[in-house]
């Protein structure tokens, strides 16, 4: 099996080139990119053979993951959660071959477990940026790409020229390591309770004979006004202004029960939206039925104080 | 006070002009867009008061619904729900009042309520059409106003020219009364549990010391892609095409599980991203755990069968 040393005939060259741990599409198109951009790639899977098609392209195929971090002064990490990059860099051998090095998790999991990482690499001399990519896997390498990383400046403005070859845009939220998986955390938690919302509605739209594509047109409309509205909402949100002149949160609730009557008529769960208006109504139960239905993010804090 | 004989020194010239029955913020927008094109208007509400301004730019002031319907052969109620409709409607002397005539009912409810009022309508003699309104009070009368219609497609026809007065688009979406409303729903069912997800999107992150402002632009950044989305998976729903290469549901389900423990973490309850999880959950528990999230939609609508 060939290696960085017999690909390049030079020992230890690790001040260029980058390696990539984890090839699911994600690691694959991080890879793909690197290699597009003219860097020495050197990949490692757990699982073995996803790596063929780019050794194809020219990345070196390391046999093991101490191998790989070894080959590259950066190392990128983005496996499916912190579990994962946990079982592959908590090995002796991984961790002293990282020691002096940088590595990069760009695995998607909480805040929390971005600490505890960050904490495990200062232990053992491992510059540590942790990072979250907000765009599917499609996206890398073009301008598209949306990358969110945390941690000391320096370390992210010495690396940034080679994470640059991703394309896309890069945010460095600041030096709290766990930044970027809480931006990251909280965007998801947007998309995929959007997401939900959708599935929900076309299942709904379906018992009622309209298909997903007669839907699709009006649901991309009512997908256009977001983004106008996240940004008013914001600035209320931050200044606890929770108006509900136009949109009273009683006519929100309304318009869930409604939602949650016309899905269980015909036999469909509405255990999301009916999530939702409990929410609502507790809002309203505390006396502040006529605010906005933005108030649901102060009462969601109140546990905390 | 003024009724519209006062005003127009004519007896029951009511083949011009519009009524508008309710006057919340929707109401007088609509009742407002109808002034603005020249129309003659007469106006009713259950509270009074609510039609000052209204009568100050011209339109007339009813001093029951039976007299307000009388007004016009054009009738438009928009209140709160059926159940506030009803109350105003079914009354003798509106339904003697209304045969004949035609009324447009712009209330948001559930599809069944769409279609009992049709048929209460037929029973009275009263031409009727059910309507739904997408956009905020404030584009009433704008290019931005989207209007959905359903019932007979020639009285659509003959009371178009009216309805084009409030702005925006007009769809009429079929012969089936109860077609406006489930649109209504499916499309609400997204709107609303998307902003459910963004205010506990901003609990979150408040917690994480991330403040709204800091998240809106990424949050916009995540609201632009949904669109394309929408139109990319409404294809996959129709035809029953689920793939998860990309994006396997195993994948959102991490996702969702570290948005409820960032969440749960911080002391703030996680319901609704926590119903979304288990429906992707059962997804995977019926073997499909390859497959994309939306085949969450065929899983709600299983129980039909």
């Amino acid at each position: 099996m060939p290696t960085y040393d017999d690909n390049h005939g030079h020992d230890h060259d690790s001040t260029d080139g980058v390696t990539v741990l984890g090839l699911g599409p994600m690691g694959r198109a991080l890879a793909g990119a690197f290699l597009d951009a003219g860097l020495r790639v050197t990949v490692w899977n757990r699982t073995p053979g996803r790596d063929r098609e780019l050794v194809g392209r020219g990345a070196t195929a390391a046999a093991s993951p101490a191998e790989a971090v070894a080959a590259s002064a950066l190392t990128v990490v983005c496996v499916v959660n912190y579990d994962a990059s946990d079982a592959v860099l908590h090995q002796d051998t991984v961790a002293a071959a990282l020691k002096g090095r940088t590595l990069v998790n760009l695995t998607a999991d909480t805040p929390a477990r971005a600490r505890d990482t960050a904490e495990w690499a200062a232990g053992h001399g491992i510059r540590y940026l942790d990072g979250a990519i907000m765009t599917p896997a499609t996206t890398i390498g073009t301008p598209e790409a949306v990358f969110l990383l945390s941690g000391p400046e320096e370390l992210y403005g010495e690396h940034r020229p080679v994470l640059d070859k991703l394309g896309g845009t890069h945010t460095h939220l600041g030096t709290d390591v766990g930044r970027a998986a809480a931006y990251d955390i909280a965007l998801l938690d947007i998309f995929w309770t959007a997401m939900a919302g959708y599935a929900h509605a076309l299942a709904v739209a379906r018992a009622e004979g309209i298909t997903a594509r007669e839907l699709a047109p009006f649901a991309q409309g009512i997908g256009a006004i977001l983004p106008p509205l996240f940004e008013e909402f914001a600035a209320d949100v931050d200044d606890d202004r929770y108006s509900g002149e136009l949109n009273p949160i009683t006519s929100a609730v309304s318009s869930m029960a409604h939602i949650a009557q016309a899905s269980e008529s015909h036999g469909i769960e509405a255990a999301v939206i009916r999530a939702a208006e409990g929410q609502a109504r507790r809002v309203i139960g505390l006396g502040h039925g006529t605010d906005g239905f933005m108030r649901v993010t102060e009462l969601l804090g109140r546990s905390r104080r």
